[in-house]
């Protein structure tokens, strides 16, 4: 079966997203009811709940088992994985309630890290302060020193993630919920909501799945 | 009067740092009676509701009033400016419940910025995820990319600190609560408690005052 007819999905916390027909759906975790059927689903999963009970139907084929692990940890994210498997070279951001960057040199994956997500970093600052309430300011250059307060928030996190993931001179790759705000920070980058799914494509080529 | 006999103080949010005869001494708000007094004391203070009473003290001197602002911003803590005061060149961080990094050459500030400190990051990581509780590794290698959770959260917030301020190739100056821990990372640094009393004094020579 050509790769592109077959359905994916990408298990989270919150919500099961679908990849179908080069089409994506979200359906929150509690409006979808899980159960067998006769389509098949190539799927991915990080919710712990959800991956205990998806494992008792067929039809749901766990890419995990697909991955060669000894190019990752163990206790590596598989959507970290999937986001590294989608590039040869390249920093990949996955930027949600956590953002993560790995690194991937000739199609091998080099190293990453986990830093906060935007909101999570903001209410960690609000919560020390109440003179660290600012939003953070997208428009920053983040080229020069801070020399008011909310720019000097903003590069407290962006800042120091914009000059880590310039320093590897790689395509820069941004995907997750709030991509789009980074794409103001790292514009060169290339924005690509689906680009997980893409990673979960190329192991099933790699696997003859498809 | 010598500089050196001087009763100086430095008000935080929790505490009086006293810094006299070239010894600190530190007494916990809830533990000191504000009140005026024969002696002399030249303070900065970033707490706002003893900022308010100590004014109406004649022998309690505020050393803001003696600092030239046009080389800093309105909003920029005195902590921080007396930071920047005590050296001509280097990146000032100073780890408390927040972690703030200045820069300074040839004795002019360049800018500096906020991020969060060791415990307000790690209770946010917390926070997002019950796989995210690992504590700091202060002995990672944080010029290899990190293949492993622990090390990989570390990284996202000690590693990004760590290479922007390397970036700067200036002397580091290490002030503040968790600045031994954050020399295990920068271990070049020099560890300076008293740095902010320093620039005080600075500031003071500049004023006359001793």
């Amino acid at each position: 079966m050509e790769c592109t007819r077959l359905t994916l999905c990408d298990i989270g916390n919150s919500s099961f997203d679908f990849f179908r027909d080069a089409k994506k759906e979200k359906i929150f975790v509690a409006d979808y009811e899980l159960q067998e059927s006769d389509e098949k689903i190539f799927y991915i999963c990080v919710n712990e709940k959800i991956a205990n009970r998806v494992k008792n139907f067929a039809n749901w084929i766990d890419l995990k088992d697909f991955v060669e692990m000894k190019n990752y940890y163990e206790t590596m994210g598989i959507d970290r994985i999937m986001g590294c498997e989608a590039v040869q070279n390249g920093v990949i951001i996955d930027a949600g309630s956590a953002i993560t960057v790995d690194v991937v040199k000739d199609g091998v994956f080099m190293g990453g890290y986990i830093t906060l997500g935007l909101y999570a970093s903001h209410v960690a600052y609000k919560e020390l302060s109440s003179r660290l309430t600012y939003s953070y300011n997208f428009e920053i250059d983040l080229d020069k020193m801070p020399k008011n307060s909310r720019d000097a928030l903003t590069y407290g996190q962006l800042g120091l993630l914009y000059r880590d993931v310039l320093g590897y001179s790689l395509p820069i790759y941004l995907t997750g919920g709030d991509a789009s705000k980074l794409k103001h920070i790292f514009k060169d980058a290339v924005l690509d909501e689906e680009l997980l799914f893409k990673g979960m494509k190329n192991i099933m080529k790699k696997a003859n799945l498809c």
